[in-house]
């Protein structure tokens, strides 16, 4: 992104000066933005700063839009800490999520016009800003006829849910499906897009507090069986598959043990995808279950799978345009989230250090 | 098999008697074999009996056979311990694998004649006896003009090495396969193998007394690189991936920490295939490697693999035909066997159960 380049000359504070001089005009709003930015990968969350970027002009190609909101996905602080596999080169900005409205397009962009709603394709885009200009091929269109919370976190969570669903196995109406982290973003549009596509789900929680109501709020979304690791491991599924089969597929964001649960569940020939480590610990994988129950592990991980598709989009609209279908149906709602005025991202980034378990999005 | 059901019928020793009293002829030679039977699954060696076994008369569609040579494979005293995935009702005959001769055929087999040399398809065949009478489709013949041992030991250990390399990852010449157990049956085929096929090998190896004297014997088959598993862990493989491109494909027969080094040293991408668990200790999987190195994990049972080719035998005869090629190529060597005679069972099956280092093989 051109931006990104900028904000690398900018970091003496030189660049606003000389992009001034060229321009030779008054400094306008619309030729820079605010952004939180990092200038090192740290774990310290006051390392980011708010900053004031400057913008190039729009060219032939490019198009500028203004962030509408943008989610704080623990994704987005891994890449911060500088412990994710992809790092944008420091300084930059933060964020990868996010929607944006068009406001102004290049002579030759085609795919996009002013008043669109638009998401960026790839990680790295740093969405935590108020305005960006970028290429026209860096996003894609998104229908603003579902929700602005549900447009800025379509692009990780349901798509991962929605790919994770179609991929792997191929799954006809009254086939069963295991996950753990039932309760996470994904772990919801799994539910959801299951419940939709007649799979019957089983939904492995960790037991806590408030049981009860998370079991009542999964249902709520379509779960047909939601049970905690400990009633898996003292009394097994059985009585789950006197009325529906084993699951051909198994969800896992967790690892360690919860992983072995999804593992030892699986139907003959199923096939367990691994999608997050949030135990921190290692699957424990017997031989027998490779060899004898003949299941197969993959991983899964949204930002490859769009990467290889970023020259050709249609599978990229395809996935977009379901997920739409699914929202606009009711079939998939949009997470809770704590909506954050921008301003205040170091309570949103702060917060979601301390827990997951509610998504804030920063509203610009 | 017809044998089987005579022998349950055998239990109480009245079947003979009531065999004899229906052919109403003299009580010949082929109507019966010598069989090492267990009645019941037990650790204990010596529960096996040699018994005496009615032979069924030879109908349109089946064929009698004179067993030549069987080996004492480990699945093998697995199903006699009844922890073997797949187990014969018992009272049954050991041995899964071996090579007979073709007496006698009923007037509808067309695929065999008499002086075939024959394997069994299928495991539960029962092996360990001096003759069998069965139906045509549970055999395949194999050329003559292979050795009588590497014809008896072709059908378990040089197929699931030969299925490993072709079924898991497109491997061009100069493409790199990384393995443990590399001293094993299956092992040293891999080893030669993947050298007719000009793959490049790094064969993981235990640290022991005689280490030279096995690296020279794994190169003089062929192998490219091996290594022990405290020589991977302390230095690593830097040294080799500056000569070969890292494997797309690994092989793990053992588990535990072992596999993990299989693992670990795969290419972005790779497929790790698991087809034993020596160790006896879980595969450790961390989710990185599925998330972001895409790295697959799978299984293989060559049993399976041929239980789901047994109506249609195209594939069986190609890759038999395939694998006595290179046998007879001077490319894939019979594994160093004990030859025991078949009234020594019991020396043999007990020397495998101490150390499975030593292929023995009953020779009838």
């Amino acid at each position: 992104m051109w931006t990104r380049s900028l904000l690398s000359a900018a970091r003496d504070g030189t660049v606003l000066l000389r992009v001034r001089q060229r321009c030779s005009t008054v400094w306008r709003e619309t030729h820079r933005c605010s952004a939180v930015v990092y200038r090192e990968h740290s774990h310290n969350i006051d390392t980011l700063r708010m900053e004031q970027l400057p913008l190039p002009p729009v060219k032939d190609g490019s198009v500028r839009i203004r962030m509408l909101a943008a989610p704080v996905n623990p994704a987005d602080l891994n890449m911060i800490q500088g412990s994710y596999p992809i790092l944008c080169p420091v300084p930059a900005v933060g964020g990868n999520e996010g929607v944006g409205e068009v406001l102004e397009v290049g002579s030759d962009v085609t795919s996009l016009r002013p008043g669109d709603w638009v998401v960026p394709v790839d990680a790295g885009f740093g969405t935590w800003r108020t305005a960006a200009v970028c290429e026209e091929d860096e996003l894609m269109c998104v229908p603003k006829d579902i929700s602005l919370l549900g447009a800025a976190t379509i692009f990780v969570n349901p798509c991962t849910a929605y790919r994770m669903l179609n991929d792997f196995q191929t799954l006809a109406p009254g086939c069963t499906v295991i996950q753990n982290a039932s309760n996470s973003a994904v772990g919801q549009a799994v539910v959801q897009i299951a419940s939709a596509l007649g799979l019957k789900t089983i939904n492995i929680i960790r037991d806590r507090p408030n049981c009860a109501e998370l079991v009542d709020e999964l249902q709520s979304l379509g779960a047909d069986y939601v049970v905690t690791e400990e009633e898996v491991m003292s009394s097994g599924l059985h009585r789950v598959f006197e009325e529906v089969p084993k699951p051909k597929l198994g969800l896992n964001c967790v690892g360690g043990l919860s992983g072995g649960l999804v593992l030892s569940n699986l139907d003959y020939g199923g096939t367990m995808v691994t999608y997050g480590g949030m135990a921190k610990r290692p699957l424990q994988i017997p031989a027998k279950s490779l060899i004898f129950q003949n299941v197969t592990l993959k991983g899964f991980w949204l930002t490859r799978w769009k990467r290889h598709r970023k020259e050709d989009k249609a599978q990229l609209k395809a996935m977009l345009d379901a997920v739409c279908d699914l929202m606009r149906a009711g079939q998939l709602s949009t997470p809770h989230c704590v909506q954050t005025p921008f301003q205040q991202y170091t309570h949103a980034l702060r917060a979601t250090v301390q827990s997951h378990r509610r998504k804030h999005v920063l509203i610009m």
